[in-house]
């Protein structure tokens, strides 16, 4: 494998679009020299996508491009974070130059549609397996963060869930596939601007990989509360009410499946009307669902008015299960 | 596999050795909160270590871990770099904890000595993969790069060449293997504090990762220069000659083996008495090896006087090759 003749090709794309003025030195040398802007930290996050794994091995190579960074631009996003910079390790089974240039396709388009530049990485054969290390700045104090959800806080989520879930669903039942929801899967939006907007009202900000019960498990452990969640009010695109009219089938894939990544956020019902405003300027909705309480676990009404508790071990299986089931517990 | 347990695990295990100051926010949150002191530039590098590729499957957990983060820093260190803070994303086939916990061992031994913070990363199911992404900081201005090699100048190395390449050549050759050739082979140690201390002195530098050849090739066409080497003047260690006594095998690991991670640089002749007077307390030692010239290309002497071109092309086979073999040209 040309390892070299990659690393070109990728340079080349890259330098087509012009230097930032924060990159210093981009792709060619052992590092990437980098200026933080002063006020500013340094936010940075690394996830890895393995085939078979994190995506459906019929992706396209533009989809699992796109995909790759879209996961780690929208970690940044949960911090308050502007992205800027990304490095690329690809694992490739063979020097395919035909994928790469598609793979990069729909990477760059991504980054290019956020001003974020690729400078560095690296390319070695092995298994395809992609890692992605996503580096923003946010001003000095105002990152986003897990533990700062407070009691009484609303509970809002970006956009709508469970249409990726559900062309996960529909793929591995080998049946109709809805391409609005497998496009959901395959080339999720990374919430950034809207993150932006809503950045000076959010005390605790998770973005939705993993799934709502887990991710907003982590904020309600992180912050030392607990939170009830109106099922009814779960954001629901057409689509996924077309494929999926079964409230409970439905309920499952909002609460449970993940790679929706929309942002889920917490903030004062006081500034409910500035988030509004806020966000007059975006396409994506925003949804209050629910609210922060001082009684530990997460709590989910239905339409009955019945209610489940999800367990801690409940959130493991939705993180890692292909078909998540919630413990439908009432009390 | 339960993905959160094994990051729990890495972070009680970072967590006890306390935050460092420029730490604002570790493993936990969807992104690191890092400090970048002002006056400062970012260095950042990544590599991919995939099992079969970059080390014998026969190597210890512990090891690779070790060597995961040493060729990382090797990077930062070529820089002229401080490392401060390193991201991990590891790939393995199942949730081994054992395995992990080997793995730390080697992979945080060698982030204490560099006082490097592990601020985040992930673990994923997939082939095993371990994914590194190092950062660093460096006065503004001051980073040492490849293409500031000028005419005239000394070529230095640390340490010394060929011990890493013999033993991979020992051990493809399932002969009898010296465990202190393999010791370098698997515990290369990246040479930051040596850095530090020439830094000032240093105009071109990289590590040596894919070879001598390879490696300053590199830095002579950034720099647009040529380089003499005097194959005689290669450091060399006793147990290399004890085990490779034969000039001509030896000088081909030397000059096209990898995986010494040894420093390459270049300064002012008239800076050497200075560059000897700043490495006194350092244990590794540093030769000079040749010099810049003005004419294009890598010329190599032996003691016959014979000399030996090697082509660019040359320079990719020993990059990717487990036996190089120099194109030997006279002129």
């Amino acid at each position: 494998m040309k390892e070299f003749d990659l690393l070109a090709r990728i340079r080349r794309r890259v330098a087509l679009s012009g230097a930032a003025d924060d990159v210093i030195l981009g792709i060619g040398d052992d590092a990437a020299l980098l200026q933080v802007p002063s006020g500013h930290e340094l936010v940075v996050s690394t996830d890895t996508l393995n085939l078979g794994v994190h995506f459906p091995d019929d992706s396209s190579p533009a989809d699992i491009g796109w995909k790759s960074l879209a996961v780690n631009l929208s970690d940044l996003a949960a911090m308050g974070a502007k992205p800027r910079w990304v490095m690329l390790s690809l694992s490739l089974p063979s020097a395919d130059e035909d994928w790469i240039e598609s793979f990069l396709d729909g990477f760059l388009e991504l980054a290019e549609q956020h001003a974020v530049s690729l400078v560095g990485g690296d390319t070695t054969r092995g298994p395809l397996s992609i890692s992605v290390t996503a580096m923003g700045v946010v001003e000095t104090g105002k990152a986003l963060r897990r533990d700062a959800a407070r009691v009484g806080d609303d509970i809002w989520v970006s956009g709508s869930l469970g249409d990726a879930a559900a062309a996960l669903r529909q793929w591995q039942s080998k049946g109709l596939q809805s391409a609005k929801l497998r496009y959901r899967l395959d080339r999720p939006t990374p919430r950034v601007e809207f993150a932006g907007a809503i950045a000076a009202y959010a005390h605790a900000a998770i973005d939705l990989s993993d799934g709502l019960l887990a991710d907003l498990g982590h904020v309600l452990v992180a912050s030392g509360v607990g939170a009830d969640i109106d099922a009814c009010r779960l954001p629901t695109s057409r689509t996924l009410n077309d494929h999926f009219p079964d409230d409970a089938q439905r309920w499952s894939l909002q609460l449970g499946g993940g790679d929706d990544y929309e942002l889920c956020f917490t903030a004062s019902p006081a500034d409910a009307w500035a988030i509004e405003q806020a966000l007059a300027a975006q396409e994506v909705p925003a949804t209050v669902i629910g609210r922060i309480s001082a009684e530990q676990g997460l709590r989910i009404s239905d339409t009955e008015g019945a209610s489940f508790v999800p367990t801690l071990s409940g959130f493991e299986h939705f993180a890692s299960s292909a078909d998540p089931t919630p413990s439908k517990e009432t009390h």
